[in-house]
């Protein structure tokens, strides 16, 4: 297999203004084309700096991918330099000078020589279309080595890479026969160390497929990526590999693929053809919000309240005074009100309600962390949950409303695997 | 100055699994300790590479940090690599290895040799203190480099890095009789490339005091380092420079330092004593969700409603049939209405609200990002301020949160201007 190093230009980088994610997305996408990456490096706007970087990686790396340095101004230097270090000509790419002077016409402002130059390219190169930019990209070979140049924001670089780049480095497999498929498998409720010791044997003799375990946010997914010289032997390898996950921790998983936990809710009460509201304390309005982030939610989801203070738990949500002062805010039977009434106010077929302690400061002597999660179904009896996470007060609150997620799922897988029998 | 080069070591790194966010955190903090970062560098945990990447390091910076590979694991080697490389031998560091026994002996288990790795550091180290782990960082010098070695999570990296390496390296400028000084400079409703341009100038010609843009999600801060032979003097370019910012764009500037603008609307909230519900529609609880992030805020934070459906504005907040019917949900009046009702339900001294279209499809023949938001408080004519955001969904949901924390502020600091007249 090939190996990769990705050279990221730019001083606002070393200046600590802007992160290297830009590393991090090809690093995940060359996995899949069955190129290792050996090496980042970022460097200044520099051109003494920058050519000898190239030097350096073409003694080391077969391909060189640059991130950034395509710009307008005068500080965008990478395919100037790499053009008078390798004495290749800069020409004009039709496409995206038309592109540019469009732009400007349609503004009746003047198009500048700097403008340009972001449909300079060099020669020989196949053109990597910027769809959301002016900034060209471009990839060619010499002699043994691969150079591709991309530009440095993720909005343009990540579409461009999937949609123009990806493709060229897949066929240059092509040319040895070899094929690359990938399976990705989501877990919940089990953390990545955890999963990474369970599988520590398959992980440390893993050759093919490759295994990588990413850790989201209260989430963690498993990538695994076989090549072979035919799709049918790929995908083998991978169901062997996953079959054996799947008998270890197979539980935790929730889904493969791109959909997150949220998604697959949303889906599944649609399908089902129920409508939620949610009653919040501690997380005071991060479930909703995050219920509302996916478009065309508004056929499943109404609404709810954010009962911060124990007298909106009474103003908003009719919270009897008797369980707030016999029982606490932080109790069973709270949850189960919130989540009766919020569901019963807001006419939805779920309602689900979130309480407890996000902390740094104990409640009602719970220590922080303390979450009950009532879950109030129509036609079925209501239930609460609780929880201690035992963490700071953001990430409690976060993973609470993951945990109240998976609740609704588990709820809703039921329902399903019922109908079905 | 003398320059420095950041060199992450970690195969997981390289296989995307997480960002070098560390690279970014302290080159942010090296600039503000006079120290020029020329280089990131990212190798994996492979002992040929890693000396290598030594080698060309010493070549080219006075300086080199290490993050990664401290770890308890075979697959940790950046100590024992390094120290192999300059002849040097490892030792234990008492106090860490103390911490370790400890550790293990409360919890009744038994330390391998593995866990005892954590403890040792090169000889002649000074040893920085890990307050939230086991692995010791340290810090060395060795003829003109100095080598300093820092573990790689960031939550035990960056307080470390603060808290103990950092003055390390201030210590030497003192030897060069050079004092440091640098001050932030917050700003809202102003872009980040708006800003660089009405600066030009100050940033293409700064050298002392340094200029750096940071753009956070909607805000922009500005941090403007000075190196003097004294306090006063550092003191006095920063002034200086930060009188031209604020002739050019005070207007935008809402703080200094690292307070956030949420955090100063709590605190002048709660100096003002005022509280504060909210009644959201299209941010659906992003706005409560972001005030209940900060520890204490009960004391002026109420609760408030989720009123995505039409229905719910009329069931949960009584906004009138006549309002939603005539003028339709995204406009003025339902704007108010919304900000007036949730303020008399929730009994508070302000009520704010937001309605609008996040998109992707438009609304009652309103663009993607229209959003009104309603802002009622006691006292006063209640008011409603309508945006065009334009972007993607999310975008225009956190811009609304923003813009509302905006709008909370510029009446609270005219409160308080008109008090203290």
């Amino acid at each position: 297999m090939r190996s990769a190093e990705i050279i990221a230009v730019g001083t606002e980088l070393l200046l600590g203004q802007i992160v290297n994610s830009n590393a991090a997305f090809l690093s995940k996408e060359l996995a899949e084309c069955g190129v290792y990456v050996y090496y980042h490096t970022v460097v200044g706007d520099n051109p003494e700096r920058l050519q000898q970087i190239i030097e350096i990686a073409e003694s080391r790396s077969d391909i060189l991918i640059f991130t950034g340095g395509l710009g307008p101004t005068e500080d965008d230097i990478t395919k100037q330099i790499l053009a008078k270090y390798l004495s290749k000509e800069i020409v004009y790419d039709d496409i995206h000078l038309q592109k540019i002077e469009a732009y400007f016409a349609t503004r009746n402002d003047t198009m500048s020589e700097n403008n340009k130059r972001q449909a300079e390219i060099i020669e020989g190169s196949t053109v990597l279309m910027n769809d959301f930019g002016f900034a060209a990209g471009m990839v060619f070979q010499q002699k043994a080595h691969t150079y591709m140049l991309l530009p440095g924001p993720p909005s343009e670089m990540q579409p461009m890479f999937v949609q123009y780049a990806k493709p060229v480095l897949l066929r240059q497999n092509d040319a040895e026969n070899l094929i690359l498929e990938s399976k990705v498998l989501r877990f919940f409720g089990i953390g990545e160390s955890k999963l990474a010791d369970d599988l520590k044997d398959l992980i440390a003799t893993q050759t093919n497929p490759t295994i990588a375990t990413y850790a989201g946010e209260n989430e963690v997914t498993i990538r695994m990526t076989a090549s072979a010289n035919s799709r049918e032997e790929a995908l083998r390898l991978i169901a062997e590999t996953e079959e054996e996950i799947i008998k270890r921790d197979g539980a935790y998983i929730y889904g493969t693929g791109e959909v997150t936990l949220v998604d697959l809710v949303i889906q599944q009460l649609m399908d089902a053809d129920m409508t939620i509201s949610a009653a919040e304390s501690l997380t005071a309005g991060l479930f909703q919000a995050e219920l509302a982030g996916t478009t065309g939610v508004s056929k499943i989801f109404k609404g709810g309240v954010v009962t911060y203070s124990n007298e909106m738990k009474q103003t908003l949500l009719h919270v009897s005074s008797e369980t707030i002062e016999n029982k606490g805010v932080v109790s069973q039977a709270c949850a189960m009100e919130m989540a009766d009434n919020v569901r019963s106010i807001c006419h939805t077929d779920i309602g689900i309600s979130f309480t407890g302690v996000a902390g740094p400061e104990s409640l009602e002597g719970h220590p922080v962390g303390t979450v009950w999660i009532g879950l109030s179904i129509v036609g079925k009896p209501t239930l609460a949950y609780r929880y201690v996470f035992q963490r700071d007060r953001n990430y409690n609150r976060r993973r609470a409303v993951k945990e109240g997620f998976a609740l609704i799922k588990a709820f809703l897988d039921e329902k399903t695997n019922k109908t079905s029998k």
